[in-house]
C-alpha cells in the first residue's frame, strides 16, 4: 500500500448489498483505480472477483484512531462511504444507538481526511428519507424540495449533509452527496418488499405448488427503485464528474406500484401470482408517491439507467432461483 | 426521593454558569416543585441556597443505563436540560467529539423519558447559533428565519431540534425548546467578552492604574445580550406556559455593540477606558449584527425582560471587584 503512482479507492461498508457492484464497476476502470481498500467490521459474504486488487481491513469506524491510522497508510484519493445502520425501523427502536453511530463513522472518516494532507474525493451516501412527508406537488422530488425528515435515521442524514457542507466550506475537503433512493438488485435481503415477493414466488414453484399466493404490505404506493448496478455507476460517475459540495439524487425518475411489480414477476414466471394482505408489513404513515428526480445526475455526469426494472426483476429471480437454500 | 404527591424537577449541566440561576428562580416556586435533581459530572463551583431540596448527582449522561435508572428513581415532573459542550470553537477543534457527546447526551434524556411512563415536561435548550449566518432584512431574526448553521457544534443544536420533534410526534413526549442568544451575568467564564473586559478592567482599578486599557476583537458586532436572572425566568415561563414541540427564542429583543458596552462600562466605573485591538481576539466570518424576536416568548407567557443591560454590567462589575482573586 502507499505507493505515489498509483490511484486508490477505500470503500467503507463492503459487507453491505452495494459494496459489490460499486467494486465490479470500478473494474472497468474509468477512474484509472489501481487499488481497493475495503473497510468494514466484516467480511462480506459475496465478492465479485475484480481486476483490481482488493485489501479487506475488518475495522470498526468508531474507533477513529484506528480509522485515521488505516486511512493513512492508504492514502486514498477516493473513499466511498457505503457503512451506515441503514434501517429506518432499527432507528426507532434504537434511536441514540442508530443516529450516533451513523453519524459517529462518517464524522471519523472526515475528521481522519481533514486531518491527513491528502486530496481525496469522498462520495458520501445519504436518503431518500430526508425528503420525509412530500406531497403530490413535489412529484418528483428535486434536490431542492424542502427536507422534512421523519426518521432518527433520516434525521442523521440530514445532520450528515449539514456537517459534510462545514467540511468542505471550512477544511476544504472535497465531497460529492447522494440522496439514493431504493435500490433493487440481485442479493437484496429478504426483508425488503421486493426480494421478499420472489422468494416467497421461488420457493413455492419448488414446492411445486398448484397457486402461487405471497403475503404483502400495501401494494399501492409508488416507489422509484433503481437497479444496484445502475446506482453503482452512479457513483462512479459522481467520483468522475460530480460537483465538490453538491447534492445528486440517486434514482430512476420513474415510479411504480408494488402491484405492477408483482405483475411484472407474473409475466416473468408465466404464471399468476394471488396477494394476500398482511397489515403486519404496513408501515404507518408511509409516503403514498415517492419519485424522484435525477436530471441533475444526468446532466452533469452523463449517466443514465441502463438496466429496465423488468430486466431487473428477471435477474433478481434467476439469481434467487440458483442460490435460495 | 419518589413520592408521588411531590413535583420534581431535574436539571441537568448543573456545573454550568446558568443553573444556579434556574435554581435560584424555581426557589419562587410558580411551578410548586418540591425537590430537585441536579446531574452533571461534577458539583458546580458556585450553589445558591435554597428553599427547595437539592439533590447532587454525579453522572456520565454518556452512560443511558445509569441516566435511566436515576430519572426512573426520581419520576421528574419537568427536565431542564442545559448540559452541553457549548463551545462553537472548541466544536472546530473536536467535531465528533462535540457533536456526538451533545446529541448523545440529549438522546439520552429523550430515549430514558420514553421509556419511563411518567408525564414530564421537558426544556430542550438550543442556541441562536442555529440561525448561522443571517442578513439584515432578518434581523430581528424571528424563530420561522430560516436556520443555516455554521459550526458542528450549531449543526448538533439543529438536529437535536429534529430529534426532538420527532419524540414529541412519535413518543408522546412533552418538549419545549429554546434558540437562546447571548446570555450575559454575574459569575460568568471570562473566556466570554463582556466578562473578560470586566476582569481586565477590575485588575487596573486594583492596580491603581493611572489608566485603564483593555485587548478586544471586533467592537462593531451587535448582540442581543440578556441577563443570565431573565434567562432563567423565560426557561420558568416556558415550563409553565411554553407549547409542545413549539421553539422559542430566548432574547432581549435589543442589541449593542460591543463598543457601547465597553461606554456603558466606563460610565458606571466612572473613568475613560481605552481599547487595543487584539486580532487572536476577532472571529472569523462572523455575523455583523444578531438581535432576535422575542414577541413569542412574551406574547405566550407574559415573560418580559426585568434588568436593564446597564444593571447587568453594574451587577457583573460589583461581583467580579469582590471575587475575582
Amino acid at each position: 500500500m502507499g505507493h505515489n503512482s498509483e490511484i486508490r479507492c477505500a470503500i467503507t461498508g463492503t459487507s453491505g448489498f452495494v459494496a459489490p457492484y460499486v467494486i465490479e464497476e470500478l473494474a472497468h476502470n474509468s477512474l484509472g483505480i489501481s487499488e481497493i481498500l475495503c473497510i468494514d467490521l466484516e467480511l462480506p459474504s459475496h465478492s465479485e472477483k475484480t481486476s483490481i486488487p482488493a485489501t479487506y481491513v475488518l475495522l470498526d469506524m468508531m474507533d477513529r484512531t484506528a480509522l485515521e491510522s488505516t486511512l493513512r497508510d492508504f492514502q486514498p484519493d477516493y473513499i466511498i462511504h457505503l457503512a451506515s445502520l441503514s434501517s429506518v425501523a432499527e432507528s426507532w427502536k434504537k434511536p441514540s444507538l442508530s443516529f450516533l453511530n451513523n453519524l459517529n463513522i462518517f464524522l471519523n472518516v472526515l475528521e481522519s481526511m481533514s486531518k491527513i494532507e491528502k486530496r481525496c474525493r469522498i462520495l458520501s451516501v445519504g436518503s431518500s428519507e430526508q425528503y420525509g412527508v412530500v406531497t403530490s406537488s413535489d412529484i418528483p422530488i428535486r434536490e431542492t424540495t424542502p427536507q422534512n425528515p421523519q426518521s432518527p435515521y433520516a434525521v442523521a442524514r440530514v445532520s450528515q449533509e449539514m456537517l459534510s457542507r462545514l467540511f468542505v466550506d471550512n477544511f476544504g475537503l472535497d465531497i460529492i452527496l447522494t440522496r439514493s433512493f431504493n435500490h433493487v438488485g440481485p442479493r437484496q435481503l429478504s426483508k425488503f418488499a421486493i426480494p421478499s415477493f420472489i422468494e416467497q414466488i421461488v420457493r413455492q414453484i419448488r414446492s411445486n405448488s398448484s397457486a402461487i399466493t405471497i403475503a404483502t404490505g400495501n401494494l399501492d404506493i409508488i416507489r422509484d427503485f433503481l437497479d444496484v448496478r445502475d446506482v453503482a455507476k452512479a457513483y462512479v460517475a459522481l467520483l468522475k464528474k460530480g460537483k465538490t459540495g453538491h447534492i445528486y439524487n440517486v434514482c430512476s425518475g420513474s415510479g411504480y406500484t408494488l402491484s405492477q411489480i408483482v405483475s411484472f414477476i407474473s409475466e416473468i414466471i408465466g404464471r399468476p401470482v394471488q396477494v394476500t394482505h398482511n397489515p403486519d408489513l404496513v408501515r404507518p404513515a408511509d409516503n403514498p408517491v415517492i419519485i424522484g428526480d435525477c436530471t441533475k445526475l444526468r446532466t452533469e455526469t452523463g449517466w443514465i439507467p441502463s438496466i429496465t426494472l423488468k430486466e431487473t426483476l428477471k435477474a433478481m429471480i434467476d439469481y434467487t432461483s440458483q442460490h435460495l437454500t
